[in-house]
């Protein structure tokens, strides 16, 4: 019975339509977000935004974006405990799902995000989609993570070697990953080495049919997971 | 004659009105922000806004606050060189003066910033106010950060040995220090150490009397620089 239960979980995995996808909308115009994420927003798991869409519009478009998806804000928050403390505050208070963060600025900093994150869900940034400084110190960054009690990590989907050795160190934090689509990373061989969800952007919001596109990566997901 | 010159231009370099003060207004509401700005900003050397007042208010802030001081916008970049363009061209679009990037990211991401400022002052922090993965790089950052082309580093007032090591490193390029103030820095020390100009926000905005406050410090690097 338990194995029979077993199969069907395993069966159904990647073919529920729970989405594997966070659609990475990276505008700065309000009446573009919305428009988007009114079309795409039942169909991923979360809507990413980072800093370009709240120049222009102030953080009070997390509010109306809630409405269509969950919220993560891309903020990769890398300063003071003072100041990430009164970021996070905000996006709490405008009902932010998430929040992204940098570790490398230390644990005191990142403790400072968790704390002011309270339910909100906290990734930290412990490799990125480009080769920068944290690719010796990963190890380190995922360590002081799960010490500071983040949600998930932010790990490279074009990236193989690091994506894959952020997953081996990850003890069941979910891992969400940027690079695929427009910066060269595939969506399924990232989901294989250890993605939970992958972060796509430029691929569907520069797409003529948003809808489709996104519509087409959920497709070739579920068909090659399943295979 | 010309020793002559050299004299008076020596003994002014510290008592004329210009100030090596940077004020971190680091507030969330506009009328709060605007207020302090007309009452400081003359006396000040820039004015340095971070995300939280961007939150509420969105950039079209920098453009207002721009009417009473230079604007620096410590947005402590740390992204990939498409998202840092992004916003970079954005503040400079609404006039901003300057643009604090993080360079632990690398070369590319720097370059993108520097590219997109325009005429706009990039300065990139090489070392925090406060202990982070930074401190085993700092050379690494301030090399890529001259290679990129920036205005000016960023280095901590309340770190003595480290922002020692970045002025002996810097080779002329303009050094501001965060940190002194609340943090705990002694600013005077920080001036003779190498900063350009320092960095207070707190010890200001909470004061009673912001101006008077400020003065003070003035006052106190004139005194003690000029013995």
């Amino acid at each position: 019975m338990l194995a029979f239960a077993y199969l069907l979980y395993t069966h159904n995995k990647y073919t529920t339509m729970e989405s594997k996808i966070i659609f990475a909308l990276d505008v700065y115009d309000y009446n573009t977000a919305m428009e988007l994420a009114r079309t795409v927003g039942e169909k991923v798991f979360a809507i990413k935004i980072n800093w370009p869409v709240i120049l222009e519009n102030g953080i009070k478009i997390v509010r109306d974006l809630s409405k269509y998806a969950n919220i993560i804000c891309d903020f990769k928050l890398a300063d003071i405990d003072n100041t990430v403390s009164m970021i996070t505050t905000k996006v709490k208070e405008y009902g932010g799902y998430g929040i992204i963060s940098h570790s490398f600025t230390g644990l005191n900093s990142l403790k400072a995000v968790v704390k002011s994150a309270g339910n909100m869900k906290v990734f930290s940034v412990v490799s990125m989609s480009q080769e920068s400084y944290l690719d010796n110190i990963t190890e380190e960054l995922i360590k002081i993570s799960r010490e500071a009690g983040v949600y998930g990590l932010v790990a490279p989907g074009n990236r193989p070697y690091y994506l894959k050795k952020v997953k081996e160190l990850s003890e069941g934090l979910k891992i969400i990953s940027p690079g695929v689509g427009a910066q060269g990373g595939d969506i399924v061989n990232a989901m294989l080495l250890g993605s939970d969800y992958v972060i796509i952007g430029r691929s569907i919001y520069n797409s003529l049919d948003p809808l489709g596109t996104l519509e087409g990566f959920s497709s070739s997901i579920n068909n090659k997971l399943n295979k």
